[in-house]
């Protein structure tokens, strides 16, 4: 069978080499005669995997001492809840940067736990750029921003200078390039895209952030329990845990977030440079805001996306179909995708080129 | 390698075809070039799986009309909070019945949303029966219960008749037996024990309880938005809901619930049978609501325990610790479990009895 290009936006390639441990896990963990599947998650098999990924976080971004990391069940749309009710008391003020579908959905649930400020938006130009130069309130209880727009294609270059804790959702970016962790006081990112398959979210929180608002917290809600309980105060999500350890092992193997941003960008410029360079195809954003991970792009004459969809599978291109907020075209290059998905891409487009340009 | 009998608790014993699926859909997923793991929740593919994880919930237990079925991330301790947080209102009184830990952890999260009346307890008994003969208050918005206590080894043999709605947690034993679903408001189970891996719960809704409540629902926490979702309101917990599925076809293929029942009783009433026959062991529970699935036995010479543990293990016999609340062995014998492993442990109980008796 041919290889298959996978630039799905998530859930989204993988590490060969986790998704083939992942496999063997199901039969045999490592010579257990047992499953991972059907493994008491208290353990020493399971114990080691929390603690190991745990411990790949810490390491591979540098994540000084006051914080703690935990993964949790539940998804980053989970987490748009969980931020506001464990730092949010009624009343209060949190300022969010809206640069698209997620950061909205995170303003949406904010709202219903205190009063959100929205500091900028790009909503009127369809999120194509990443406002800057916004203020952020010093009264405000913390700053949240989305690192990287899945859907449109921007990604943050820099983060703001916040005068209140900045909390950030990286669900799509993380472990794509080095983060200076210290200057955040929450990250979190749902697994699927460059930390493992759906089913778990990590979330590296400032420890003194926490116990501050007078609500009652649910438990699963709660960061403190998750923290007590070193991520298992219930059953976690032990295949999901186990799929990020192993992809988190692979960032680590190939020289980890340094060694994942040189790759990212060659891979992202290669891309970006046959878009601006190819009469038939355009990019969606502004330039300076482009994302590293998912390259949108549309035709000059819409009419030939059909056919240009139909070379792409006829080359072994799969997931490029552009999200229906943006139209068009969107190849999602996460850490795990080769330089030559990105060749065999280019490769189609200038074929288009000559044939239809 | 020799067979090794699985009686962990939960994660536990799936069946063996289930685990072989998820362990080549991490490879190649049905012949398309991809894994599972890497695939776009989206795609026709994964929106098969989760149809055909929601078309098996609803055959197999005959779920009735005016019922949605979901799956959700997070694990049965979330439900203990989504369930008050959709049903009660501040103000309002829900009633719970106390048959262990997991009631309790229930019971602890509802305290958070309105007021909670406990029924009955069996707390001063270490939780060792089912208590009957209680009241529910007709003017409880919810009864809940817990069907199967897999910490100390009791399960309903039968529900009591209700004024109005009873919600269950049927974590260790859905599937096990068949259940009248138009007799209940709610059922919710963690997929772990019989329905697959950890990192999804599934939820039976009967449609007219939700909408009721005043408080503002966060979105990852409100039923109404997973069922108007299909269970893909966000990204679903893609790998554990293929387990969920395939653990299901398995129940199907075997006859289904009434299949497992008869399978699950005989199991049990063999371990029974032996516990209550051999002079070294003693069942810890009413014999009237002993467990099918749990069984907890302690011995009448503790100081034993040490040498049949050895035992146990030399024989390949796992997962037989008693949960510390209880102390000495459980034997979990979860619908996966086969007679042959039930039939390991009692010849290994009658060959201490016959060394040590």
């Amino acid at each position: 069978m041919p290889k298959i290009h996978n630039f799905s936006a998530g859930p989204s390639i993988l590490p060969r080499q986790a998704m083939e441990a992942g496999s063997r896990a199901c039969l045999d963990f490592n010579g257990t005669g047992l499953s991972l599947l059907e493994m008491s998650h208290r353990g020493k098999e399971f114990i080691g995997v929390m603690d190991q990924a745990i411990s790949l976080v810490k390491e591979l971004l540098g994540v000084p001492s006051g914080y703690s990391v935990v993964f949790v069940g539940g998804g980053a749309s989970l987490q748009f809840a969980m931020v506001p009710y464990n730092l949010l008391d009624e009343g209060e003020t949190a300022a969010y940067l809206d640069t698209g579908t997620w950061a909205n959905k995170a303003i949406k649930e904010a709202n219903l736990f205190g009063n959100v400020k929205v500091v900028a938006s790009s909503k009127d130009a369809n999120y194509n750029f990443i406002p800057k130069g916004y203020a952020i309130p010093a009264d405000a209880k913390y700053f949240h921003c989305t690192s990287n727009n899945t859907i449109f294609g921007t990604q943050m270059q820099h983060f703001p200078e916040s005068p209140v804790p900045v909390v950030c959702d990286m669900s799509s970016d993380i472990f794509s390039r080095p983060v200076d962790v210290s200057k955040f006081g929450l990250i979190y990112a749902g697994a699927q895209k460059n930390m493992g398959i759906a089913g778990c979210t990590m979330a590296i929180i400032k420890n003194d952030l926490l116990g501050k608002v007078k609500r009652k917290i649910p438990s699963m809600l709660d960061y403190k329990i998750h923290i007590e309980g070193e991520s298992m105060y219930n059953t976690p999500p032990v295949f999901p845990v186990y799929l990020a350890m192993e992809t988190l092992k692979w960032v680590k193997q190939l020289g980890g977030v340094n060694a994942m941003q040189k790759r990212n960008e060659e891979k992202a410029q290669r891309l970006y440079t046959e878009i601006d360079a190819n009469p038939l195809f355009k990019g969606t954003c502004a330039k300076e805001d482009r994302s590293r991970m998912n390259v949108c792009f549309v035709m000059e004459k819409p009419e030939l996306e059909d056919a240009f969809n139909k070379a792409a599978e006829a080359a072994n291109l799969s997931g490029l179909k552009g999200h229906r907020s943006v139209g068009g075209f969107r190849a999602s290059i996460y850490n795990a995708l080769e330089l030559e998905s990105i060749d065999a891409l280019v490769a189609v487009m200038r074929d288009f080129a000559r044939k239809h340009g």
